[in-house]
Order: structure tokens, then C-alpha cells, then sequence
């Protein structure tokens, strides 16, 4: 299959890529590069030394002998988007390309309308030179877990049937989403799944929960820095399983936000790659957009933070849990039971969260724990007034 | 009341804005014009001649005394919009400031991305500056009972209280639109309802049905051409009931797209006013997005373009009905029942679709008949493949 990676140079998309081109698909990757340039901006770094895209994609090519094209560009510009698309002919677009953390969208107006925008108008775009260009291509777009916020009723996967005053019917699960940047996602979800209508269009939304961990098979085989995967550690994109183990491993104690009783859905981001190649694998038929709810568990912050602590334990690091102001307006003690079998039942094998992968995160923690700036670990986004100076 | 109406310029704001100034507020109109410029570029002109904006509201002061600040300019420029707030400081803000034609959105890509970004962008300002400048100000935005689309259970205001599994939730309606405009609003309601929820903002979320007429007892009182309001006919924002009478008056078979068993609800432009002052009086609780749908009745298609049959009849007029190949994707036969009793429980008397109404409009018509292209008539604009040659 010929997959164009959208945001192909990132945390899920780098992995993804060289996951994909290793199980014999013919990769691409198109990127604007503008994560990196937001890490400039707000003075962060990835705690793992990542390459440039050239440098990455040139040693995936000396070490696997295949070729991953990158197009360096924006998929909110349209005509670069569709010569790209033109030239490459994906059977697939797996679309990470959004700008996709609640805290940066949260910094103030500018960052709030940037994150719509720069969403919203992308998937666009892409919808638009798909039906023009490929329509018989499969959109495979990253959604979140977070549109759904948290009901107290169970969450489906995507649509939701109905007994009403007597009738009946299968409607799209009600959002509410908890940013700026989920509410990006639930805008995309309503504009995808009109255009599979009227376009006769396919799609597959995923809707991940937050993905932890860095190696994946393809970073641990090749024990090759220049390929070694981002990690964010920052209060605006680090995730926040990796953020207590980078953390723990500087001895900075545990930023658990208010009760820490927020529960949510979890994914290794070895699950990850491979929830893609399974859309990728199992397109949505033509008319429709099918939704994936890719997560493989479920806890709260204040169990992961548990965990956290515990692994440490064995690797000698007092790892302390600080219930610091919650930054978010969010439910701290909630109802959560999020379905998520539509994945496994096309042959995901999960894998759950286990004491050896901590012990693995936390000692690529340690083994970087000297780049940690750890100016950059304490909230600063509020969701009342947005950004305030550390 | 201190009321600021954005998008005051046109068919239901300007309207609003003498409603609202004829009863004691003091109302101020934003207004960009762009709507005028639409007109413009796609060379077409409301059936009435209507009169620059100076000219209406310097006619206006000299009929009543009454005089309505005019900031020109858009909701989508922050530090003009934020200024024409801190200036004025109103109580309430009426927000019809959007690109309002589902045709419109359909023409192609960059009306589909200009639609999108213009709406959700004027109304993400309006949210910060409300937060910023009058945190207590009362939003009342213009949605659009397209927003849900046709399900096949009936349709509530806003929200849906949901028995599943056992549990038992109130959650936002499930929102199926049908076309990027109708979108745009479905993201804008979820923009509302979050930034009421963290920023304690209140707002309510009219979800508006077809509006029809052009008379208000401002217009008709005063009997000046200055005031008259717009009236579009052609197929890009003629609304359909007010087509069909024009089309009668200049001997055009009335368009019904398809079967025309399309049912959606209704409402008098003299109404809608009447609603805005309703929703004004009636602040939403702080934190909260309340909803109202905003009709009085509901009709196919086809039961008006029968009724304006019979209403030309007694005008000496004979319309014909032609079922032309419907140029939008949506169901031509469906269940609909769609709740409206919120602002008839807060006082609103409706003015039901009569002949006299018909009659009227009709008669308005046929007066300024000779100022219609019929070129414009014909839908142009698919939602298959976007505008083609007329």
C-alpha cells in the first residue's frame, strides 16, 4: 500500500512511518516541520536528541535499503497539498498533521484560533484533494479520545443508538470536548463525516487516548540515535504518563492536577503503529466514516502516578506525588467506561501497561535527565485565564 | 439594554436592530458589510433596493431620534472588535455576523475554508472579548436549526436527556448538518458551550429555522424606501420560501429540489425580532449555553410551494410547481418533529404562515419585479461537485 504520512516528522507519525515502511508499505511523509518550530518558540526541547527530518530519513534508508520521500510543506497550503498528493498516489493519508496539545491551545486567543484554524482548514484541504485527486483513498485521521469528554453514560466508539420517546436511530455520540484543541477534533470529526456522505468518501477517525512510552520495535533494533523518537516532557506537550517518568527521574515530584481522580483511556505508542496499520488495513467502506476508539486501558492520573512511584522503587527513585492546583476545568471524580473493542477485534494485541515498560521510560528518563530544563515541568497554561508566567 | 449586533447590517440584524432601537434599547450595529460585497462578487442583488448604511441609519434618527452607532468593520479583526466593545459596552451582543448560505459554503474549497474560518473565528473573538472586556454581557448567537440535521427521533433544544446501559446523562444533542456552513455552526455551538463552562460566560444559542417575510411593523410603520430590508432570490441566500413567492411573481415554476418532501421549521422575520428581544430579556445563568430553537411551525417543501400556489391564485397569478433534480446531498423523505416550546413559554405569539402573509410578500414581490435577473434563479451549486456553469 502507498501511505502518506501527514505530520509524519512527529511523536505518533515518525514512529508510524518507519513502522509501516518496515512491514513493506511505501511511506511518505509530509510535513510543515511547524512542531519543531513551536519548540523553538516556547524554549522547549524534546528530552531525546531528535535529528532533522533529512538526516533521520537518509539513515532509515542506509539501515533498511527503503526510501521515504518527504514533502516539506503545510496541509493548510492547498496546491503544494494536492502536488503532493498528485505525485505520490497514496492509497491511504494517515493524517497526525494538527497541532495537537489542550495547553497550547489554551496559551491565549491567538494560540486558541491558531489550533482551529490550522486543524480545521487542513483536514479540509485534504478531504477536498482527496475527492479531487484520489477519491477512492482511505482517510485515516487521528482523532481524540477527549472529544467525548467524560458522561456518565458508557462511551461507544463513534456513533451511538438511540431509544427515544419511542423511536429510534444511530446518531453521532454527543462531544464535549475539554480545549480549544479537543474541540479542533470534534470540528473535524462533524466536517469528515459530512464529505464521506455527500463524497461518497472513506474514513477512519481514531480516537486515541494519550499514548506513552518512545521505543517502538523499529528504535530498539536499530539502536540508532538519529532515529531515536521525541518525548516531551514540557507542561504544553508532554503526555502525562511520560511526563511522571521524566520527572521521577529528575527527582522533580509528581504533577498530579487537583484529586488526580481524572480517568482516561491510555495507549503504548507501540499499540499505536499498529492501530494504524490496521485502519490502514481495514478501509472504512465508501460513505462512510468509521470510528476507532484506540485505546487499550483505562486509569486515572492518581493510578499512574501510583505506578510511577512504584516502578522507581526498584530503579532506587523516591518518587514523590504532588496534588498541585489543577491548571484545567475539568471533572476531577467522574463515571469513565470508554469501549474499545472495534481494534482488538481486528487483531490488535495490546500491550499493557507493565512494570518493565516503566522501568524502560524511566531509564531513557535517566539516561537523558541532564537536558530536563526543569523551568519547563510546572504548569503555566491555565484554562481561566491561559498563560501565566512561570 | 445596551445590545451591540454584530452582522446588524443584514436581512435579520437590520431588521433586529430597528425592532430592538423602536422598543427603548440602546442598540449599535458592527457590521463589516461584507455581505454587500458577496453580493458583488456574485452579481447578484436583493429584489428590494436597499440603501447604504450611513443612509439607513441617519433616515432612521431622522424618523425616530433615536440614533445606532455603526462600527464598521470585522468580528475576525480582535483589537477593532475588542475597541467597538470597550467603547460601547454592551449588555448583550447579537451575533448574526456569519456567512449565513449553505449554497455559499458549497461552491468550492476556498468558500467551504472561508465560511469555516470566518464563522468560527468571529465567534472565538466574541468569546474573548466577552471573557476580557464585559464578562457579564449576555451572548446570543444566531445557529441554525440545520444544525441537527433529520434523525429519526424527535428533535430537542440543544440537549437530549439520554437513559443507556443503565445510566443516565444529559448531553449536547448529536448534531448531523449538512453542509460546511451548517458545520460552522455546529462548531460554533461547541465553542460556546465550553467557553460558558470554564469562563462562567453566559450565552444563548438560537437554533433558528427558515426565516421568511421582509416587512417588520418598523418597516411597514414608517413607509420609507430607505428602510427597507434586503430580499434575496437568488439561489445562493434566497431563503426558499421567499424564493418561491418571487418566482411566482415573475411567472418562474417555483424549484422544488427533488421530491420536496424536505421538512424543516419555520419562522417570520417579524418573529425572529421578536425572539432576539425575547432572548435578550432572558440571560442564560452564568456558565451556562442555553438553547432555543427559534420556530413556529414546520412545512415541506413542497406544502410551500403549494400554499404560494394557491396564494397566487387570488393575485390572479398561476404558479407552476417543478421538481428540479435536487442539487444538495439530504433525505427527501424523513421523520421530523422538532421541539420549539422555550420561547413560547418566555412570550413569543407567533405569526403563522397565513395568506395574508403570502399575500404580502408576494404582492412586494410583483412591485419590484422588474428588478430580477432570472439567471439567477436556477440552483448552480451542487453539493456533488460545488458551483458549475449556470
Amino acid at each position: 500500500m502507498r501511505v502518506m504520512i501527514v505530520g509524519g516528522d512527529g511523536y505518533c507519525g515518525f514512529a508510524t512511518a518507519m513502522y509501516l515502511s518496515k512491514r513493506g508499505h511505501e511511506v511518505a511523509i509530509l510535513d510543515s516541520l511547524i512542531r519543531r518550530h513551536w519548540d523553538n518558540e516556547l524554549g522547549i526541547e524534546s528530552l531525546t536528541p531528535i535529528s532533522s527530518t533529512g538526516k533521520r530519513l537518509q539513515r532509515w534508508y542506509e539501515l533498511t535499503g527503503k526510501r521515504i520521500p518527504f514533502y516539506m510543506g503545510d496541509a493548510c497550503n492547498y496546491p503544494f497539498l494536492v502536488n503532493a498528493v498528485r505525485e505520490f498516489g497514496p492509497d491511504a493519508i494517515v493524517h497526525f498533521g494538527e497541532q495537537r496539545a489542550a495547553p497550547f491551545s489554551m496559551i491565549d486567543r491567538e494560540h486558541a484560533v491558531l489550533t482551529q484554524v490550522n486543524n480545521v482548514v487542513g483536514t479540509l484541504n485534504l478531504l477536498y484533494a482527496i475527492r479531487d485527486e484520489c477519491p477512492d483513498c482511505h482517510l485515516v485521521k487521528l482523532g481524540t479520545m477527549g472529544e467525548y469528554g467524560t458522561p456518565n453514560i458508557d462511551i461507544e466508539e463513534g456513533y451511538i443508538t438511540v431509544e427515544y420517546k419511542g423511536r429510534k436511530d444511530t446518531l453521532p455520540y454527543p462531544k464535549q470536548p475539554g480545549s480549544f484543541y479537543h474541540l479542533s477534533k470534534v470540528h473535524d470529526s462533524h466536517n469528515i463525516m459530512f464529505a464521506c456522505r455527500i463524497w461518497d468518501l472513506r474514513a477512519t477517525d481514531l480516537n486515541q487516548g494519550v499514548v506513552y512510552g518512545v521505543h517502538t520495535a523499529e528504535t530498539l533494533e536499530m539502536e540508532d540515535e538519529v532515529l531515536v523518537n521525541r518525548l516531551d516532557y514540557d507542561e504544553t506537550f508532554g503526555t502525562v504518563l511520560n511526563r511522571f517518568c521524566i520527572q521521577a527521574a529528575v527527582g522533580h515530584p509528581l504533577t498530579v492536577y487537583g484529586k488526580g481522580g481524572q480517568t482516561r483511556g491510555f495507549i503504548d505508542i507501540r499499540d499505536t503503529v499498529r492501530c494504524i496499520e490496521i485502519a490502514v488495513d481495514n478501509p472504512a467502506p465508501k460513505g462512510k466514516m468509521q470510528v476507532f476508539n484506540q485505546i487499550t486501558e483505562q486509569f486515572s492520573v492518581l493510578q499512574l502516578a501510583e505506578k510511577v512511584v512504584e516502578a522507581g522503587k526498584a530503579l532506587g527513585i523516591r518518587a514523590e506525588i504532588n496534588h498541585v492546583d489543577n491548571p484545567r476545568i475539568e471533572a476531577e471524580e467522574h463515571y469513565y467506561n470508554a469501549a474499545h473493542t472495534r481494534l482488538l477485534d481486528l487483531g490488535l494485541q495490546p500491550h499493557f501497561l507493565s512494570e518493565s515498560l516503566l522501568d524502560s521510560l524511566l531509564n531513557v528518563a535517566i539516561h537523558y535527565k541532564d537536558r530536563v530544563d526543569p523551568a519547563h515541568i510546572k504548569p503555566v497554561t491555565t484554562w481561566s485565564v491561559g498563560r501565566i508566567s512561570g
